[in-house]
């Protein structure tokens, strides 16, 4: 496995920093170029030694580069795209951090579609609490799940390449199409976040919510960490993937619609049993994942 | 402030345990008897020297005692206050642990009318993962809030016992009415908790259950923790407090109304103001509470 020449990231942050991080201790890159549109973050990049050095434009960036990678907020990748179009080569290999995959393959379509052959879509399922590249860290993706949606149109040999890179940075690949990828996340990350926005939102609008906050113990803390995640990241993520979400949300209403019900009519009898299977699926998947390390974030 | 000669515990778990451990690291009890509906567990608590011997019966469980505990979930009160009633002497005081207080009040009214004077009721905001009096531990209520309702009939005396009992296990004594109390945990206990329950049997119930937890990631594992919690114990709690629960879910569906609204127009801008204003008010909160010390479950 070949080293990459020239690393191209877009969004030098927690994401991109902890994957150069990751590639650099495996030896798996000589030259990493950053490009961002916060100058401050770009320069703090370079400051940290996580990028040798930060281009002022596409053009740049992308002479010479043998891959890319765009780990910015899913709403930037359309516009990035575009941008960068007129200076790649033919032979640049292309892959993403996104959290949606439908939209970011749309904006390949738009603005790439000289390129289909080398622009391979991916989503590592990993972060941490702190975002930024100071949090950076190069064990980010040590056995974390890093899915790739190829396009009928990818190259084997560049599916193979953005495989074997986040190989190298500890990933473990899954393959899936990207319907089925939105649909996933969609369920157990985007509506959980939205669900945790939405409860504190409602809460803090009160006219008493300084007394309900300090009533609020540990499961509120859990049940609401999430609703302090970044808000334009989720702001896209929603707005990217808002199909998958309003048929999850849409979903999640009947189920509450039901609990509803069941109170309604105090049928403890059925409350109980739906609580006790909610229990049962939960412990189970408690056993089978939280064990066998910690999960990513 | 005196010992108490003989205690009653009805209900020996975690929280009837811990109470019993905190007191005797106190030097706050003499004598404590147990009773319970379960023979194995009420054997497990003396054996494990929790309580000093198991009562088979309400008249000798009562007999001479001078402070009772009611530390079973709240679907039980009822019942038992209805069996201990004939049997109570007028100067015993008691006071329960149960997560509502109108219902438990009401069977109060119901069948302890003789004793207005001397039953306080309380609500220890207190927990563990783990329940039963093998998880007992003396510190579960130090720097915890304990929520006092004192009756409008409550001797001051009986509840100054009960406030410097609770003090005695480590607790911080807030008072408040009955009606506060239930809605106040409605908003930040009961209704996550029916959300939790929610989402997990929402989703282990669809054909792709098993992709689906598959790639669930830290922020599911944190949001779905309380749908781990006791079936019978919450669905009690659901029932005795509907009537705030539902106010509650009616509250949050309209919330979620909004945001589907959004969603649906993808109006990211308002969108992200709502995020931005939810993380505000989770990371205030986090900041003046979890910081100060672990919270409780």
């Amino acid at each position: 496995m070949s080293p990459i020449k020239k690393l191209v990231v877009c969004g030098v942050g927690l994401i991109g920093g902890s994957f150069v991080q990751a590639l650099r201790r495996a030896g798996m890159v000589r030259r990493v170029v950053g490009i961002g549109r916060t100058p401050d973050a770009m320069a703090r990049a370079v400051a940290l030694g996580v990028v040798d050095e930060a281009a002022s434009s596409w053009a740049d960036a992308l002479d010479g580069a043998d891959f890319v990678l765009l780990a910015l907020p899913v709403g930037q990748v359309d516009a990035v795209m575009q941008a960068m179009a007129p200076h790649l080569a033919a032979d640049t290999i292309v892959t993403d951090a996104g959290s949606t995959k439908r939209d970011v393959i749309e904006s390949i379509y738009r603005h790439l579609d000289g390129h289909l052959a080398n622009v391979v879509p991916a989503h590592p399922i990993a972060g941490a609490e702190r975002s930024g590249v100071d949090a950076a860290f190069p064990e980010l993706y040590r056995g974390r799940k890093v899915v790739i949606t190829p396009l009928p149109e990818n190259e084997p040999s560049a599916v193979l390449r953005v495989r074997e890179v986040w190989e190298a940075c500890g990933g473990v690949i899954h393959e899936m199409p990207p319907q089925d990828h939105d649909r996933v996340f969609a369920a157990v990350s985007h509506l959980p976040h939205l669900l945790a926005f939405g409860l504190v939102h409602d809460l803090a609008g009160r006219a008493n919510a300084e007394q309900l906050f300090g009533y609020a113990a540990s499961g509120f803390r859990d049940f609401t960490r999430i609703a302090g995640s970044h808000p334009e990241m989720w702001r896209d993520i929603c707005i990217a993937n808002r199909q998958a979400l309003l048929g999850e949300l849409d979903q999640y209403l009947a189920e509450l619609a039901y609990l509803r019900a069941l109170l309604l009519s105090a049928d403890g009898e059925r409350l109980q049993q739906h609580f006790d299977e909610a229990r049962i699926a939960r412990n189970a998947w408690a056993e089978q994942y939280l064990n066998q390390s910690t999960l990513p974030e």
